[in-house]
């Protein structure tokens, strides 16, 4: 794929998330694209990324639906304004709630499909359902309840005015 | 705290999950302990494990639920056996879903403490409710049901035989 992500998209003092923030080098650096309806993320679990030996890590599938889910939610909501992800204000999303099904042990060593779907679009709360699949079989499905950035956390970030930041 | 955790009693073979595993060494090793009802693990996340800058990624406080679920559901059912961590045969639970309410965002820069309680125990089946707290305060919630792994599993693992392994 050689457009650009979801996450490309964001500023760049949104951009440090563990999970998916293109500046943060110690991250997983998940990116999101459209499918069609549908949005996509492929991911390779690194072989410490263990749960038990040969099975991936549920929390970092919880971490995929997590960074996948917001950031399907701020493209959605991008698109429900009619406008592009390059274009101001930003909609940047935070998880208000994260739910994650294991349906079977999911293996490591190969690449994980992560494919998000718009449920519901209400006020400033997008709802995302998810499911994370190897080899092309489902191995956890999961919803995410995405909730645009208060603006003064926003001005806060914008300021450097943290007061706990390390 | 001088007293082992719940995960130093993992036989070798189940101690390489990349949240609680004693012999991951890229892994966070988060430790659960008793204390009188309930369990308790403090964390310190580590500078990058940002969400926002100043905030903690949500992906690792769902990992902190996540294993200190699954970690007080093992030692849950060995207490309802009647019989210490340190016997044969080994209880370890894998994780069946895994719910996560973030209230508020979590400061990053100060030891995260998450406490579960044991809600249910029901034949393989151990439901545990935990929170996260910063400061004192409560910045997340959440529910893990926790599910005995099953023995085809088990013996799998200790034959080494897991055919995705990398």
């Amino acid at each position: 794929m050689g457009q650009k992500a979801f996450q490309d998209y964001y500023p760049d003092h949104l951009s440090h998330c563990y999970g998916c923030g293109r500046l943060n080098q110690n991250g997983l650096q998940i990116r999101s694209y459209w499918d069609g309806e549908e949005s996509v993320a492929v991911f390779h679990p690194r072989p410490f990324h263990t749960a038990i030996p040969g099975y991936v890590y549920g929390g970092l599938i919880a971490s995929m639906i997590d960074c996948h889910g917001t950031g399907t939610a701020s493209a959605a909501a991008y698109r429900a304004e009619g406008r592009g992800m390059d274009t101001e204000p930003a909609l940047r999303f935070l998880t208000g709630s994260l739910h994650v099904e294991y349906l079977r042990p999911t293996p490591l060593g190969v690449p994980l499909e992560v494919r998000g779907r718009v449920k519901e679009i209400k006020g400033r709360k997008v709802t995302v359902t998810a499911t994370v699949s190897a080899l092309g079989e489902v191995c956890a499905r999961g919803e995410v309840i995405a909730i645009q950035m208060p603006e003064h956390l926003e001005k806060e970030l914008l300021s450097g005015d943290q007061g706990l930041n390390t």
